[in-house]
């Protein structure tokens, strides 16, 4: 197997592409699909500041490295999500990149900052574990990235991850949800502008990158997600791909191009009725937001203002 | 195990109706399923003509079945693939049914009536056998519905095969097949109204419906489809539908609900080239039809006028 491009011995052959590469032109082609998903979409200008959610895992962190290589303004998050062991290693491998780089890495703990964790909210919700771990990260990254002054938070969502939300959402026809399933979500009032750039790479190759980069990530899966909806549209859909490499790709940048638009009236019409949030002030169309609704349930403490768990302001 | 009806012993289980059934009340939940389809989607008035298009295996057995039981003037039509003793068995099932029932059953054979069959159109096509397989049961069926002076043309597409297509338009984001997949076509000049009264039940009721009735059906698969990509797409719901039951019927009837509508101006744009074919005068947007290519490519002749080949117009 020679690489496609210098034909030196290969590393790696991605199906879907009829390529195979060596280390060096495979790191190269990684970025240079990081940088195709970034200029297509518009997603980061020249100067931004960058938030990148970080959970220690392959996508997030090639994700971290990628922009930093790249000469983007990057600094990490991560969250404390309180599950035993994983969340432990997901912070270290987390820290053990930021000081490799030299880079700052904000750290909000749920049970230390909030008076809860995943899996007390889970039983206290009588949820699956990812609902109140989503809600969760999507408000606290939104919330340090408003607070921080930063201009864009970059997610780790990778291909895989995308044609399988995908899936779940014309699986059940959530047109509100397909209207926002983007690679890029715009800024509005009290949300930051949310970027993927990841959404040109499958999780092999994120990993690979990893791996040759030297990356020292978690390589074990979430253990409360397990058995979860999102992991199951991810199997069937990758027993698809290996009898038809491409699938993922034509169904997720297929969809972008021929259908997304189709349902934008249905998020249009569901942002009409957003207000601030009764405690902490961030869009919701409740009194109370969704978020701090979880950490009364959660923690069962009355929801504290929220001047006093927010973390600090400062950026290194 | 009891009937969710009358509380005697239960013969199957339905998990996405969280329902048991015995024999009789089995055999009523599925007439009550195919008239509710056939109402809510107005396929079929009081007094039409019906031809149902009938392979021999379990759904367009059951249908005919069915339909007969509920009182519709139907008479069947199969076609001859000359797939080996697959089609020589598919046509003795219908055959035997139609005896039975004392109903007429017509019968065009590929190799007899047009000089191909399924294995040389595929050899000579270089495509998959299913290709040219559907075209001319499209073709034909067609045909045979307006040459009988038949309103409508029913099929047996179960809940199961409806819902793999959609998966496979979605994940190709074939617009235009996706504003064509309704359970019932209207008629248009050059095709009659086709209806899909089995879209309410999946292929292991129909399959049940037929033994339960005492209905001789073909079980075997065709061998000619096998692990062609609506089989794959197929086995990828049924694992995520044996996770969660009712997932292919909220896929499929929330996408009627909520989606189909968005994509009908694909249609109609697809629509506005049609002529006649200059050999058969079927509607095609080029000058000769796809089904009279194909008899050219596959039987290696001049296609012959239609008059010469067209089977006897007569009822019974």
């Amino acid at each position: 197997m020679k690489c496609t491009v210098c034909r030196g011995p290969a590393v790696i052959d991605l199906r879907r592409h009829n390529a195979n590469f060596c280390g060096d032109h495979f790191v190269k082609f990684c970025r240079d699909q990081v940088a195709r998903a970034i200029h297509d979409h518009a997603m980061l200008r020249p100067g931004e500041r960058v938030l990148v959610a970080v959970s220690g895992g392959k996508d997030s962190l090639a994700l971290w490295d990628m922009l930093l290589e790249t000469g983007y303004d990057v600094d990490g998050m991560t969250i404390g999500l309180g599950i035993g062991d994983y969340s432990s290693a997901s912070t270290d491998a987390a820290v053990a990149f930021a000081e490799s780089r030299g880079v700052h890495l904000q750290h909000v703990d749920l049970r230390r900052d909030y008076d809860y964790d995943i899996p007390t909210a889970a039983a206290a919700t009588r949820r699956v574990p990812c609902s109140s771990c989503g809600l969760s990260k999507r408000h606290l990254i939104d919330k340090a990235a408003l607070d921080g002054g930063y201009d864009v938070v970059a997610t780790g969502h990778n291909l895989d991850d995308e044609a399988a939300v995908l899936l779940g959402n014309v699986l059940r026809w959530n047109t509100e949800y397909l209207g926002r399933q983007q690679p890029v979500l715009i800024e509005r009032p009290g949300f930051p502008r949310k970027v993927k750039p990841l959404v040109r790479l499958g999780e092999r190759e994120t990993a690979a990158y990893c791996v040759l980069r030297g990356i020292d990530y978690i390589v074990e899966e979430c253990p409360m997600a397990e058995g979860n909806r999102h992991l199951r549209y991810k199997d069937a859909l990758t027993a698809i791909e290996s009898e038809s490499p491409g699938t993922k790709q034509a169904f997720y940048f297929g969809f972008l191009a021929r259908a997304s638009e189709r349902f934008q009236g249905d998020v249009e019409a569901a942002q009409d009725d957003l207000k601030p949030c009764a405690r902490c002030g961030s869009p919701t169309t409740g009194d109370v937001c969704a978020f701090c609704r979880l950490v009364e349930q959660a923690s069962g403490r009355d929801p504290v203002p929220v001047e006093l768990v927010r973390p600090g302001r400062g950026r290194r």
